[in-house]
């Protein structure tokens, strides 16, 4: 990992150590708060906000609320993705998923009020940066629809029915992307997007930027799926194999096909942005560091 | 209920009704949603933020989005309230609880989605009324502290968990204010704050009603304690006697008693809007009808 990336991840992580350290939440909500907010991620996403943000001449400690608030909204749905009702995970991030620590009922609370904090930190953001071209209304809008009935949540809704997706049609390559570019995707592509709109970007590269989020995020959770079938729980810091009786990139096209298709996009990606010159660097990196996961 | 309360109960069904028949979720997320929106609720807090608003000039058809989403927002808290690892709630509004009839998994989901939608609303009002007063982030904040982990959520939690907010101190008058104030009264004042503020309210005023919202938000809890106790589920549309391993202001106060309470918290709810004249009417017929509802 580049020194750009380890420092901005250290922000990042700093960010949310506070925010973790103050929450004022009563007791039994204090814990798994802290645990969800300080338990170390790559941050990949939000990251993404200050490498755009920050390539069109945005600052750092402006755009970290942003960031922090598209993390938060990320940990809330592991937490969720977690719970015994979905995935029924044992691990994350290196350590018990928060409902086996702290309970269904916290755990599920604490998933609901991470997204709701996000959204005061994303308002935030917008006050701070003041950018001219954006309202507040719009950037909110985007983050609201990346999760919501046709994002994330849509996403995660049809990974767990995807029979009852399309009728009793076989499960088939659009139905995976339908669940991966929401799932994963959406929030990729709002990361990204938000970072930029702060950072006052001009609709044609906002545009770029958002074809470029959108084939990194499907690139990620294709390595993702590969890391799956190929990684070992000491590695990840989270349970394996989860996906046997899921539809998975690796299970159409196996573990080569997966790999290539997920260098294709991550070219995609980078092919996008390469207009934007010496600026979107940070980008090109990041992509490169997904590719790089299951090389 | 008056000619008002019906004809604003009327619009926010309507609104939300609207808002069901085209969520665009995909069809698994979307059946529950659509039922999770459309249930005959009692809107009195969406009514709460359209008399507040409309007490000082805002208009009804800018303040319903606004109004839906505070409805939006408890629905979301209801859905999560009856949640098998929470009350284990059978019915609801007169029907299945949403997880009995769509799944554990499906009904966490919905009501994360309603929440994160509800966000969109606050801020499209607040486009749509651009009061001068009250800048957009600080509308937002005011939702956001009420439903997270000082405000609704954080209620939940202590309620759940009630022996470990004071460490082993016995429960009291001072845990189930806590509670309470938090479950119930932070989105009472919420709703008739955003009221206000998009209705572009003074300062003064505006805590005044911030008082009225907050004996009144208090008020109507104490009766569904009483109602929980006195009623059927066939009138309620709810299940009673889920209170049973609950502390409640009846237990503490027995009937009478917390009959008695209710109609204080109104008798002072009412005093603090006293100053606001007859613009203040709807509300002071609202109180009144919390009071009613155990008479």
């Amino acid at each position: 990992m580049s020194d750009y990336f380890a420092s901005r991840r250290a922000s990042i992580d700093d960010y949310l150590g506070h925010l973790a350290g103050a929450t004022g939440a009563p007791r039994p909500l204090d814990a798994p708060l802290r645990r969800a907010l300080a338990s170390a991620g790559k941050r990949v996403r939000g990251i993404l906000t200050l490498a755009v943000g920050e390539s069109v001449g945005g600052r750092v400690e402006k755009l970290l609320p942003a960031a922090a608030s598209i993390e938060m909204i990320h940990a809330s749905s592991l937490v969720l993705d977690d719970l015994p009702a979905m995935d029924d995970a044992l691990l994350r991030r290196g350590a018990p998923t928060l409902h086996r620590e702290f309970g269904e009922d916290l755990a599920i609370l604490s998933a609901v009020a991470l997204l709701n904090h996000a959204y005061g930190l994303v308002a935030k953001a917008h006050a701070d940066c003041a950018p001219r071209r954006w309202p507040m209304q719009q950037v909110l809008q985007r983050v609201v629809d990346a999760v919501g009935w046709d994002g994330t949540i849509a996403g995660e809704a049809v990974d767990l029915h995807p029979d009852s997706y399309k009728g009793n049609a076989p499960l088939d390559f659009d139905t995976l992307e339908f669940i991966h570019s929401r799932k994963t995707g959406a929030l990729f592509v709002a990361a990204a997007a938000v970072g930029g709109m702060l950072g006052n970007i001009h609709p044609a590269p906002l545009q770029r930027i958002e074809v470029f989020a959108k084939n990194l995020g499907l690139a990620f959770q294709i390595t993702d799926d590969v890391l799956d079938v190929t990684s070992k729980p000491e590695v990840l810091g989270k349970d394996v194999g989860k996906d046997e009786q899921r539809l998975t990139f690796v299970k159409l096209a196996g573990v080569d096909g997966a790999r290539k298709l997920s260098e294709e996009l991550v070219e995609t990606s980078l092919t996008a942005i390469e207009p934007l010159g010496a600026a979107a660097k940070p980008l090109r990196e990041l992509a490169l560091l997904v590719r790089d996961r299951v090389r």
